[in-house]
């Protein structure tokens, strides 16, 4: 039977409320559900067959996306929208749309990255990679490869590639597309590149993307965490990660209406 | 037998040299060919095993386009760069070039896209189809539909969609990104909104892109070409052209290297 | 003694009520004012010492700025907002703030821009001056040049000049910058240009900026109103206007807030 | 009488040969100069009439501006393009570029700015102040004044304020407009925001630019040096800095040559 693992950031209140509230009309229903603190993922173990649901914004969604992609489980996402914004997903809607996942037993297989480096450890991304400088203050030289072919060279704070899942991320900020969730490429954006080209470079998934650091060292950065550094010359590989995130989708998405509501709310 | 049509505008005399040459060389081999100007494109008529050589720049390539696609013949691109600039292909290679094209019979489906006007009339777009403004000086309100989903409105000079084929043209100098063009992907670029966000969207193939004028009129231009105009309220629907364009892929074409020369260029 | 001259367009309706009630007011206080529709603005003719008072939105100011200007009067900017949404100005606000004007007589000067054309046709802008294309789906070539020194060369939509009140106009939806209306500079700023760098260029406010139409013909327009055509070679000055614009400042300007709200509502 | 300090960083092999070149040819004309790396600026030690002069890249002219703003002296700067291009200036040019800059005894004053850091730490930045991120994978949230005025609030890498100067370095790199160095204004310019406008501000150099963070801590960097920490809710004043630095105009500049080559260098 499908087990239900509620997870939120144990300083989001108004999720951890609504948690407890679920967890026990779920248990009502003969559903076994439990609510896990993102704090400390570490500690969380399921199987493959579980539900994982991501109570709160953007940042529980990435959380929650690592812990379910790391057992194969299902990722249902419950925007929740900003500490102190009205909750767009009442208890009751909570639970209905918990119980029609677990009815559906369907997902939306949505593209992660595997990100490569030198000596063979490998890391797993959701939204994107990023090759940055190690220091503030300067910028790092990075050049580009698709397969084996030589693209461009940037001077820049930093060359990201993101699925299309990121692309309203950190790629948004830097200037790169929105890219429908479901699509099969990746998208490769300079953050900040100085007398260069700014625009972004959509390629399909089957390709290997491969950032080389010029004659400073970088950082690789994934999903917002530290996961290596790259000595001048060296190189991280990035390709479509074997096993995709699968993900639920919630009622009543909306792209549009949730973007203009962001774009309102990045003006309050 | 393949039946070889070099293309050219009259005005690249370099071009017609080139192709004056081929025609013969390639009469002494036994295979069938001719030159037509561009500049009369209606008056060409021939089978859908014909090969067409565009012989020019991108403007060169976007008429030949349109006169393969007409007929569903492939067409070769050779892209003999700016006049003046130094030709990157020799009359020897070029005759090579369509041997092997002759010999090898592929082609490469490249997406073109359906316009549909109200009323019924539809046109054909390599590139990109643009609603703009009617008036030098004016904006146009354009709002955006994917299938049946209000996306944005943007206040602007206009609203396009590009293929992958047309992002490095007018989608790249309104800030698009540049696409693989063998993506299965249209992209939704407007140009110069006003206080609105002014990120490309990427969509799958398979939506339907409307686009509806707002309390203006405005004009509906087609890979250059205006076809037609929407009064206020009247809409454009963009999809997938169902009869893709198929292009011979040249020896020699490298992404990188020619963005980087085009880059230089344009600083020249 | 001081003559108000309150402006609107006759399809703004709100406007037109606001300004009869205010007529009336200041009737009553001894204040001589009429109401005169911007639609035929050619009809109109003040003295210098009169007080135009702009009700509605961007066009109207800009219209109203031209009549003021021409007979070196002030002008009072009175933002109503868009049709629909609450005004932020009550007719007794309104009176008072143009008898706080009539008392204090005094006004900032605000840059306008001197638009002289080949032949020695000269023409007046207060946001901005655009040398952009004559065609539909077709690019010009322009090349800018400081005093005489050349600077870029753009393929591209267009370029403009515009003044720092024009700055959160055309400029800003082309990727300008947005200027304190009271610093002494001209902005630069291409319009869709292809492959070419985008940026704005900010120029001392007593240099000569010089447009130079490409091989094509392109078209001049000044505050959205097409004043000329430049054959290829020719070319189009733009200084600062020897007269500035006298704005009296209305309470409660502020920047950020306008902008916020502006943004906003953009995506609203 | 004028003593010529010649600086560069000590693997410019180039740069220290011509710069021996001159100290030795300016010794035979009875001018006394000396050589400093500028590996280690703070040994050095001029008066307020010597003559600064920077032999290399924009690097090395803001280290040594620094060391001439210190000091009230002129700073002479000579592009020597990057390694391995050919020099701009030849040993005999440099040589007669100090001589005519020692006999003229001008300077163009260019505006650089104060920081004030909350303690009342001050700093000098010829180029740039930022607030940016202090951990590499997230943004800050900054709230910007300008004087006692909110304006925007960025969720950003980091928000800068740059000068004239600096607007094409960092600035220029993160969207924002170039600026004739005569002028006195400063420039407001985020880096990579996020669903927020990401147009720069150009804003008088008498008004007062105050940067807050918000809800995580900030690094503050000026001129690619961290100079302080910003906790939550602390902030930094940008303002004029009352000394300005004065530039020597080099024979032959010209910023649309120089731009071009940039950019064309850039996609090299």
């Amino acid at each position: 039977m499908t087990q239900v693992l509620l997870t939120a950031f144990s300083n989001r209140l108004d999720a951890i409320e609504l948690a407890n509230h679920a967890v026990a009309t779920l248990g009502q229903r003969g559903i076994s559900a439990a609510l896990c603190h993102l704090d400390n993922d570490a500690a969380i173990s399921i199987g493959d067959d579980a539900l994982v649901v991501s109570l709160g914004g953007d940042g529980t969604f990435l959380k929650a996306a690592h812990v379910a992609h790391r057992f194969g489980a299902r990722i249902l996402a419950v925007n929740l929208g900003r500490v102190g914004f009205l909750l767009d997903v009442r208890a009751d809607e909570l639970v209905d749309s918990i119980v029609t996942a677990i009815e559906h037993n369907d997902a939306d297989d949505r593209l992660a990255l595997q990100v490569i480096l030198e000596g063979g450890h490998t890391a797993f991304a959701m939204n994107e990679v990023v090759v940055e400088r190690k220091a503030a203050g300067h910028m790092v030289r990075v050049t580009t490869f698709l397969d084996d072919e030589e693209f461009l060279t940037y001077s820049a704070d930093g060359v990201m590639v993101s699925t299309p899942t990121g692309s309203t991320g950190y790629n948004f900020s830097a200037g790169g597309p929105m890219v429908d969730a479901s699509l099969p490429l990746m998208i490769v954006t300079p953050v900040a590149p100085h007398f260069t080209i700014d625009r972004s470079l959509v390629v399909s998934d089957t390709r290997t993307v491969r950032l080389v650091a010029g004659s400073k060292p970088a950082v690789v950065v994934a999903d917002s965490h530290v996961i290596g550094t790259l000595e001048p010359g060296q190189s991280v590989k990035v390709i479509r990660h074997p096993i995709p995130v699968r993900v639920v989708r919630s009622r009543g998405f909306d792209m549009g209406v949730r973007l203009r509501q962001s774009l309102r709310e990045g003006h309050a």
